[in-house]
């Protein structure tokens, strides 16, 4: 049996959500007319704090269609360097909607609002406009990272004081919250739109939400259909995803549990780990004269699998499917190739 | 009961799609892994007379994709002017791929291969290169009409003669199949690409395929993943896709039969309707002293439903949920229009 | 000798633009310091009827620079189907501002305003929006044919309907003022921006001038920056321009002149030659047995030179450099070409 | 008398040039038949050690072209965070072009080979594709730092390892080999395309010269007529490029000595000033107390200009119009401010 540890996206429906998807009732989303993906745009907006949602196919359809919505053709965009939408969307900003990526290094995955400030453009025509600053929580490559409420705060006093929108890219959410035990809402409420996945750790087969106000959500459709978002009967999609808004984040506690498990165990190899606040585990192979191809080729052979980050940085992502054995064979898989 | 003639996009799947997503077997198809996806690409590939495929989450994903992969940005794409592609895609074609649309008033939805010919650009600086050309068939807006297969020929002469690749929105394709009681690679094998939609009179909830070359394919992945389009346990979706296209075509001609038997009951009001050639019926208004806009109202409250084409023109679309009965309501209902 | 009719874009500047040029006083037209280039917006402006005025390099910067700051990406364009903003401008509006083009086939290249207020989109998540209407006047490929006043006023009159503004391409404006005996504000007023070319019949050496509401112009400052249209001591250019502009107007009847005794020439040969309003003359090859390559091959042998603009029409254009004698000239040159 | 010292682009022609433009022998360029441009372009091409060159109306054109010409939309650019084609050409890149910019900070506007390396992406659906690299030289924001040809030549080695193209905007890179005492060449044998400047230091009143492969530099027609920078008489403008290109180079050592002295003397002021090694200087306000803007005021009452780069960092910028004495002025106003 393989231990899937590459990403929480790998993660199958429950049950209850295959059965919600089986029984859903349907209609022509097209049309605005499917009740089950009209209910979960509604559920989504509530729980996001927002006044309306967009179902979209996902997490970066929902980042691509904010950035298509808040921004037009020769603005820019400020992100971290190392956001999925930087880093792992296919530069789809520039290529789809014109808008210059302009990116600062944060620490573990924060922007400083300094930063940001300084990186606001003034009015000149050598400059593009700032349009939109965009932050992601929890921070993929920052080790599943969670931004504070009171870092995203100061982002947004900082963004408010110049006019310029702040977007988060939310796909891991509810993982930040689950860490703070707070309400999404602790951290929506610095933003002008968000967007969750319904995938990854809340285990629904695809999709994902974008929700901000009601222009903004009204405009965003509209950029959804020309990306070739519109579904019909999608609310076979919706259906499990409403579960996992509503069912699945009281779970991700223990996702975070068996992350920590597997950092100390790793520590305990004398592996240099990132430091873990949520399910992801970014170690580093360099002590273990490994680069990261070569270490995960060696998990591999045991039936281990994970994803390189860098060139000495392998991933870890735990899961609703990963259980505490897992982890725990996990460790013996390391432990042999160390001592191999 | 409301007998709902607005689209063939309003079909709920059958109970063995139903089924078939609820038993699907499914992985992560961004790693590649959904073996669900995987066997519909296969199966759609073979069935289209193409090398590979890919799913798309909609027709119009299926044609923006294909645009993206088959051009750059300055190119020019010739297509119908009345084409799904130019009319209904929210001039995606120009937005994302920044791609100048040449657009040619065909018959009754087909280019003339002269015309084609003409609008080929030469080599000089003022002019976009050619990169593209676009046939819809059967064609929407021309009322369902087929282009045949000789008429397809003739286009991709020319389109070879000058290097320039075809690509087919065949969103319903198979319509256009059972119209000439012919097989699909009838048309395909006049074509580069084939973008065809499971949903629609196939019936499936959601979902569409985009067919070609290997190497186009391959492209055309990174295109979709730019739109937002990867999913991961996609399978759900695949699943009754593949049943649309295995099994559904067959029940196509009934859809067809019944359009003619409205066409018929409508030409006897004496109204103008267009020839039909498949399951979609366009009927002129203004000889019954209406709008398309009134017509539709009155229809509404007689439970019948379709869509305004143009300001005096109202198309009807035959599919699954429509019976001969439904057909018989719906001309009572006009007869009632016109005597009031 | 040769005689060039291919263009009066390769007039070259009088006597008097030289030593203006020689004179000019300049400064750093990117910090607004060139005095010379603020001299020339100004006159611009007031000739044209508009607030402010924008020194452009070419006729298609002033459209594009048009095109990029009435839209944002997404938006769709109406425009003639042969006019040179769609024909001639390598799909720079898609390329560059990322909007789709609607064509109408105009009538002498002015659009009737019915088929505009057809073309104008209605709100639908399936459309682009309609954000501008263009038209050229005199249009190039219609004959260098006036579009009246009165049909730019019912263009006007639904764009204004519809909340659309206008832009005109008058990169030959100045021609059709001169056949009418009219100022250019009896065009510019119906009209929301407007783009006139320096060079071609006014003889500058080059540049265009994009004039509009105060607004636009500082927003079109903007997107000239962005397609390195900001020129330094660009007084230089500008210069010779304000000459063209206030100076050398009154001489195109006089290209209007020869073009009609050129075309009345060719009519006695029983060429068929299409009506002629300005300084453009076009003449079908067809009844002499000659392509248009053909023809302008055997003219040429003879040094007469002109341009092709279909497989069998070959275009004239009269110009300061051409004499009546120049023109009798080319006659004798077709004679003997009709003769051999 | 205003001593300005804002930029080097505030130059004025030289009566040798004025005499160039006054007597030029011109042509229609975009017909390709202004016998001056062509020869500028020839020149250009030598002295740049490139096969063909292409004249464009600013280096922000040139800069552009070349990348629209190396890119397609979707792909990604590697350069420098302060770099001008980021920084000051106000998002075009991805406004125009639709590429991802990937900025990495460098040393002192120089970036290492190993960040390079690190920053081309591989061959993944999450990824742009790494599809051009550009160094800018001598660096502006970096204050007019020269970068080494050995330093090119590592960025160099890393793009070929890769197939990745490498453009240079050497706006002023004829200050880098004034500064080296070496030819161009030295800095552009490591490049696919250049761009230089005519105007700034060199004194033409306008226009760059973007230089590359004979292949490259035809498609960069393309694109420059699609920005509507081919323009007609060109050659007025060409004319003193050719005197910028053949006789002004050796004249900037002056400018860059006056920059020393003029660094040297605020250094005594015990300003912070970053090193000098062209025609730029970079002075810091803050241990004046002052803001960069604060001290450009009480700098301007006393007649001197020059820009802001920063809150608290001013720069100067010496050419032919500053003379020694100018620079004696610029310190006593200096020492003035630091007094009061």
């Amino acid at each position: 049996m393989v231990i899937d540890l590459r990403s929480d996206t790998v993660t199958k429906p429950t049950e209850a959500m295959l059965r919600a998807m089986y029984e859903a009732e349907v209609g022509d989303d097209v049309y605005g007319e499917d009740p089950t993906v009209n209910r979960l745009e509604r559920i989504a907006a509530e729980i996001l704090g927002k006044e309306d949602a967009l179902f979209v196919t996902s997490g970066t359809q929902g980042n691509q269609v904010a950035v298509l919505t808040h921004c037009v053709n020769g603005d820019e965009v400020i992100l971290e360097a190392d956001s999925h939408l930087f880093y792992y969307e296919g530069g789809a900003m520039a290529a789809l909607a014109g808008v210059q990526t302009r990116t600062i290094v944060g620490e573990r995955g924060a922007l400083h609002p300094k930063d940001v400030e300084k990186a606001i453009r003034g009015v000149n025509i050598h400059f593009p406009r700032t349009r939109l600053i965009c932050i992601e929580n929890t921070h993929n490559r920052a080790g599943g990272a969670v931004i504070r409420p009171e870092q995203m705060a100061g982002v947004y006093e900082v963004a408010k004081g110049s006019g310029v929108p702040v977007h988060l890219d939310g796909a891991r959410l509810f993982n930040a919250a689950a860490a703070l035990e707070c309400e999404v809402t602790e951290f929506t409420r610095f933003t002008d739109s968000v967007q969750v996945c319904l995938s990854k750790g809340l285990s629904a087969p695809a999709g994902s939400v974008l929700a901000g106000s009601r222009e903004l959500i009204r405009e965003a459709r509209w950029w959804r259909k020309k990306l070739g978002g519109g579904m019909r009967q999608a609310g076979y999609m919706a259906a499990p995803g409403i579960l996992a808004l509503t069912e699945m984040s009281a779970r991700l506690a223990e996702d975070h549990q068996r992350a920590h498990t597997l950092a100390e165990g790793l520590r305990k190899f004398s592996l240099h780990v990132e430091p873990v606040e949520t399910n992801i585990v970014l170690v580093h192979t360099d002590k273990a004269g490994l680069s990261a191809e070569e270490f995960l080729s060696k998990l591999g052979e045991q039936g281990v699998l994970a994803v390189d980050f860098d060139e000495t940085v392998v991933r870890f992502t735990t899961h609703r499917h990963i259980s505490d054995q897992d982890i725990q064979n996990t460790l013996a898989a390391v432990h042999v190739i160390l001592n191999s």
